[in-house]
Formats: C-alpha cells, structure tokens, sequence
C-alpha cells in the first residue's frame, strides 16, 4: 500500500460528497472517502467509474493514513457544530502542512474562527464554496475558494480539473482572504434567492393571464435562449412538463407553496445589514419565503379580503415580453445587490476579494449561472474597482431598455392584486439608487426634532442640532 | 441624611436620564442621580423644579449609599460594554434584593444574560424600554417594562407617575419575562424606521407635483386631524414651517438626505429572520436608510440614468387624497408587521408579551404613539391571541377602504420614476398575506430539482423528491 497512496480525501459521503469524489477520479486522480456509514463507503466504490481509483472505508484514522502528503482533505458535512467535531477527530491524526477544506455551507465567521485556530496548529483550513447541486458536484461545480494562498496552490489541480469549464476555463479561482470562500458562496445563494422569488413572480404573473403549464414551458423555454439564459430558467421550463406520478396533474400544481430554506438567503440579509449595504430584492425573497410558510394564516386571511377586481388586460404576447423584461429586470438587480454587497465586504472584512474572479467562476457550474455574467465579466475587466454594475455604462443600457417594461408590469400587478414583492424591490432600490437627493433629509429631521441625533448639511460640514418649534 | 435616603437613582446624566429623574420628582419621589461629569449634575440640579428633592453626585458609591432599601437604580448609558461596566462597579454596592434598570437600547439577548446573571447574585435587572424622546422622558415618556414581575412591582409607582397618560390611564404596563422590555422596544423602533421611511416617500410624492414646504405642513397639518393622527406626521407637519438660521430656507431643504441611525431598526430585521417572521416594510425601511448613505454613487448614478419622461398628471386634491391612503396603508401594514412580530418572538422566546397591553402602552409618550393604537387595542380586547392584526375585522375593514388609492399611488409612481420602496413594500406583503396559493411552489420545485431539498404535497402529507426530467 506505501507506494499507493491517496491523492484527496473526503469526510461525509452523502450525495454532494459522494459526486465531487466521483468527479475527481474521472480525472484521474485517486481518492478515498470515509463514511462511518459503510453502505455509503460501498454506493460510493460501487458508483466509480470501472478504472478510477476509489476507495471507501469505515474509519477516519484508515483514510488519513492512507492519504499522500501533505494530506488534502475535504469535509462536507452540515454546518455548525459537526464541522468543529471533525476538526478535532482530525486533528490528532495530522501533520504540519496538511490542508483540511470545509466544502459545505458554513458561515464565514465561524471559518475565519477556524482559519485562526488550525494555523495555531501549522495547518491550513480553506472554507471553499461549491455550487451546483448534486448534478454539478457529479460532473462540474462552480467552486469559491478562499483562505491561505500556499494552500489554495496545493489543491488547485485537483479543483481545476473537477470543476465546470467555460470557454475551456475552470469555473474555481482564489476568491480571497480569511472566509472569503464561504462570503462568495452565501451571496451566491441570496442572489439565487433573489432570482427563485422573482421567476416566482413572473410565473404568477404569467398564471394570471391564462397559460396553462404547456405554455409556461415553452415561455420559459424560449426565454432561456436569450438573454434570460440561465440554469435557473432553463430548469424552471422542465418543471413545468414534470408529470405527476400520484395524479394527473403536472407536479408543479400539486407542490405546497411552504417554501423551505436552509439559512444561507437570511444571514446574506443579516450580514449586509451589518456591512451595511442595501440588498433589498435579498431581503424581500427572503420574506416572502418566510410568508410562505405561514400557510393558515394566509388562508384566514384570504377569506376575509377581497381581490381588486382589476384584471390584466394586455395583449398576450405583449405581457409576455413585459414579464420577460420584467423579470431580467430583477434579475439584473439582484445580482447588481449582491455584487455591491462582494464590494463591501470585500473592504470592510479586509478579505480582498476579486470581483473580476467571482463573477468569471460564476459563469459556469452554478445554481445562477447565466449569460449576464459574460457582460458583468467585461465590465470588470474594464473596471475592477466598480462599487456598483450599474454604474457599468454596458449594463446601463441593458436596464435603461427594460425599465419602461418592469414599471408597466408594476402598475398592472398593483392593481390587480398580484404580489410581486421583488420585483418591486428592485424597482425602488433601482430608483432610489440613481436619485442623487433622496427625500431621507425629512429622516433625518425627524430624528432631530425628537432624539436630538443631529444631522449634516447640504452645505456647511459639520454636525448640527435644531431646537425645533412647535406649532 | 439617614432620614432623608431617595426614592430612586439614576446612573448617567445625559437629557434622557436626567428628563427622568427631574420627571420623578415633579411626581413627589425625592431623586439621586450619579454622573462623573460633575457639569451634569449641576445642570440636573438646576433644572429641578423649585420644591422638588433633586441631588447630582459625582461619586456611585455616594448615590447608592443614599438610597432607600430595597434599592432601585436605572442606568441610561449606551448600549454594549458601558451597560456591562456600570453593572460590574455597582455589585459590590448593592445588596439582595435591590433593583437594577437598564433603560437604554439594549439588544434583548444582553438583558437575558444580565437578568440571569444578577438573579445569580440575587439581585433584580429589568430591561425597560423608554420612548419618547427628550422632551417625552421630561413630561411623560411610554414605558416599556420587562423581567421579573416582583422587581416591577417595587418600581411600578414611579413608573406609573412619571408615564404619559391616555384617558387617564399610564403608558406603562407590565410587558413580559427576561428580555421583554426591551424587545417590544426594539420592534417598536422597527415600525418607527418603517413609518418614518413611509413618511418621507408621502413627502417626495407630494414634492413630485409641485408642493412647497408652506403647503406641505397644511396637508400634514390637516393628516393630523384625520386617521393619521400620530406624533410623527405631527412633528412633520412642524418640520416644513421650520426656517433655517443659516440661510433664507427653510432649514429641511438645507439638511443632508445622509440619513443615521443607531441599528434598533437593524435588529429588529435581522431579529425577524431569525424567528422568522416576514416584517418587509422594516426591512425596506432598514436598507434604504443604508442606501441612503451611499451618496458618491447615487450621484454618479444620476448622471447615468434617465428619469422616466411620465409624470404625475392626477388633479392635486385628489393625488393628496390617494397619497394620504398610501401613507395610512402603509403605516396600518408596518403596525402589522411589528404586532405579529411580537406574537411569534412571544411564543418562539417564551417571553408571554401581553399584545393588548402593548398597543395601550404605545397610545401615549411614544413616538409611535397614533389614534390608530386605540383601533388595535379594541382588536387585541376581543381576541387577544390575534397572529396578526389584519385579520382583525375592523382594521380589514379600514384596510379594504384605502387598498385602491394605495395601488394607483404605486402605479402611477412605479412610472414616474419615484422610488416608493416601503410603500410598494406594504402593498406586496399585504396582497401576498392575503393570498391562499403563493407562487412558492415553484421554488420549492426548484429547490428540489437541483438540490434534492425535498417538498411537501398539496394532497398528500410527508416529504417528497423527484428526480426531474431534463427536456
């Protein structure tokens, strides 16, 4: 055995775990997985590709033993306490300059406890984001490394050569300092958040005027080849053709509209309350994920309120492309809100983070890949100190062309009594962002006359307090 | 002295505290409070009405030696270590049973530990939330009392005196176990960051078709003697009228639209999430105060963008009329939002916050204080475990009757081009809160297509996946 030892090693052998090893020893690396559950270590041998060289075994020492150094190890467990629990089974069994990885979903700060922590004990410890599901993890993620530098280049091919390929580049790059790896993936999912709220908008939006499943497929469809193309649109047109196999229904209608989440979309709010930064399309899907789940209250209420009576009355076709424009408009935006979030975070965190890299790793492989990211890669690589992707004169004139249809989608939906929670957001983040004064100065006059807070000017610096009259 | 020891002392002279104590005495209680700056307890003692016990010591051991047994002390200092420090240095002066006060800001998890850790040492702590600003804590704030109810009882006459009346009766009741006080005063500021935002957008609505400063304190004026009575549209209607010392303006216009705030609003939002409750219009209110402060870019945005070419064409009277509505709505929905808020951190955190006696402590002193607190404490009298305020029959009602301006509000502002983020923000949760079958159930499709998350039927109970066909 001392002559064949292990190229990488895997803790946790669910799916997600489970694929990326898959992934790696069809590019010929070897690897080993260990899993206390041992159907696991045998799904995981019996699923390898027939001259791969993949091994599962049952104890932990077992497969750090049989690891090359300095030893590579991911974990993919669920965040939280398991993540420190393997750290510490680990520990006993490492030497110094082997590379532990947290490939699950771990918030940065308990990775940058962690960073500090291992390199206490001359280990390196990477939180790495993957995206893609377990079909991604199978035969290309995107992976949001971040960390140690020295580290990232001792995993590096072996992330190369498992990850998604756009235009014959690896969709993983070094995206940063400390937990940086881990920030990218948590705003990764809140724009997913964003972006699963406003397709839900549109699809109810497109509901409303009759089409049935059939038609949504084919909306969806013809809209994932243009400039909407993205793995979110082009899956939500296949879940419309799903057949039901309980009834004959299409599954899409036998679905609970609870809508479940597992606490990435919230701490991307949280956190950029605290950066703070404005992501309110974020905020607003996250929400409303949350209304879903209060499912008997809604139907209380839905007994006690009327619908307006207004209906849309627009052409078909024409509504179709306003919902499009509508929708690519969120989209826009949301992305626009997360990126500006990276910016921040990036400053403020001290984690260096490069947007021209996060968004070219974002291309490919991902839950939000979509062909915008191919414009935002060019505004990057043209400016890569921008606060904003709106302030990109290209996306300008992306948004400057479907706003009009957005805000006609608005006022219909308004009046009608379809809720479109997000994309509202985004219209008013959108107008409130590019208002040089906004009306906030009664705000702050408010403050003052009440709590004595103090406010600035418009012109003279400084800091000034009004004893306000009454009348 | 041994026959003149005070009723009450007070750590921290700055205008709140010392508001209170000169409060407290004009109310009969002889007062003591401590400040190291020796100005501030000159300026208390000044201040004092003539014949009222008043005393300013720049020593802690000094005030806490001429105290009444048990001992009831508050403190006003900032939230976070200074609260922690004034506990630690007043331990060795107390004795058990004596009553320690936190009136400021405290975020509730603080008090939580605070209250366990003086109940170690058999000592009271009890977070009070104080509204009302300065002028409020001088001549009758709202008060918001949590922690132990026997420690209440020993400080209830004071309270009780120097609280703000309604119909007779002090804005001061009993509101909850541990954390509850300053709880309920958190999310009371998270509807003041949601009404203040919604205020302000009235304010840039009315702007939009030409209002000067003259004509809108009439209509605030005039908001004042409707159902929109409350302090802040009150304050507002002041703020148009007030003239700058600087210039021939009025000073609103010379103010700065950088807007602060000291993060209740914050944590009222992330709070929820974590709960989680959806309190979008907080949340709203929460990021726009953030873009706010992001001036440099929303300037070079301006130059970028064009403003729609729609403008606001409805007759003035009436767009004031349908603005007034939007506002009401708007402000109705962030009540609501906060209300249920309270209901499910009740139940989640076992603190037993009694909602009617909220909303009658909130008529009065507060800066929430409004006529339509009195609407939701007839509510909460018959059903006091109301989820949420809106399926109350009443306020249906007064919600039906001014949906539709607030609908043509938005419509016709989605257009022009003028951000109404919270506004938008009501409407969208409303019409979803009202909604039986959300469009949700496509992310849950989603969710489970390419994560295998699992969803929940419509006909069938327990947990389902489907590998989804690619087409």
């Amino acid at each position: 055995m001392s002559n064949s030892l292990y190229d990488f090693g895997m803790i946790g052998l669910g799916v997600m775990g489970r694929n990326l090893l898959l992934n790696m020893a069809d590019h010929g690396f070897s690897v080993i997985g260990f899993d206390k559950d041992t159907t696991k270590n045998n799904a995981l041998e019996a699923s390898a590709t027939p001259g791969t060289t993949v091994k599962g075994v049952p104890e932990l020492a077992t497969m750090v033993q049989l690891l090359q150094k300095p030893r590579r190890v991911m974990m993919l467990v669920p965040a939280g306490k398991p993540v420190d629990d393997v750290i510490e089974s680990l520990l006993p069994l490492l030497e110094p300059g082997d590379v532990v990885i947290d490939g699950g979903n771990s918030h940065y700060t308990d990775t940058l406890r962690r960073v500090k922590y291992l390199r206490e004990k001359q280990l390196h410890f990477m939180g790495i984001g993957v995206s893609g599901g377990e079909m991604g993890a199978r035969t290309g993620p995107a992976i949001m490394p971040g960390g140690d530098v020295d580290a990232y280049e001792k995993v590096r091919p072996m992330l190369e050569a498992i990850a998604a390929k756009v235009k014959g580049e690896p969709c993983v790059a070094y995206l940063g300092k400390e937990g940086a790896g881990h920030y990218v993936k948590m705003v990764h999912n809140g724009i997913e958040y964003g972006i699963m709220q406003l397709i839900s908008e549109a699809y109810s939006l497109l509901k409303a005027v009759g089409l049935d499943n059939d038609q949504l497929h084919k909306v969806f469809a013809d809209w994932n080849k243009d400039q909407l193309q993205s793995f979110l649109v082009e899956i939500t047109a296949d879940i419309f053709l799903q057949k039901d196999d309980k009834t004959d229904n299409r599954l899409v209608d036998m679905i609970s509209d609870k809508a479940g989440s597992k606490g990435t979309g919230k701490w991307t709010s949280q956190d950029a309350m605290d950066l703070p930064v404005a992501i309110p399309v974020i905020d607003t899907a996250v929400a409303l994920r949350t209304l879903s789940g209060y499912k008997e209250e809604r139907v209380q209420a839905a007994a006690l309120y009327e619908k307006p009576a207004t209906t849309i009355n627009t052409p078909i076709d024409t509504w179709i492309q306003q919902v499009h424009d509508a929708l690519y408009f969120g989209v826009l935006i949301s992305y626009a809100q997360g990126l500006a979030m990276l910016y921040k975070a990036s400053e403020e965190l001290k984690m260096e983070i490069p947007l021209p890299q996060v968004v070219k790793v974002w291309r490919g492989g991902c839950i939000i890949r979509s062909v915008l990211l191919e414009t935002f890669f060019n505004a990057y690589q043209q400016s890569p100190d921008l606060t904003n992707i709106l302030l990109d004169k290209e996306v300008a004139g992306l948004v400057q062309g479907i706003a009009t249809n957005a805000r006609t989608v608005i006022a219909q939906a308004a009046q009608a009594g379809i809720p479109v929670a997000a994309i509202m957001s985004a219209l008013s983040y959108f107008d409130a962002y590019r208002t040089e004064r906004m009306p906030t100065n009664l705000v702050q006059a408010q403050r003052d006359y009440f709590g004595a807070h103090t406010y600035q000017r418009t012109d003279i610096a400084g800091t000034f307090h009004t004893v306000w009259e009454q009348h």
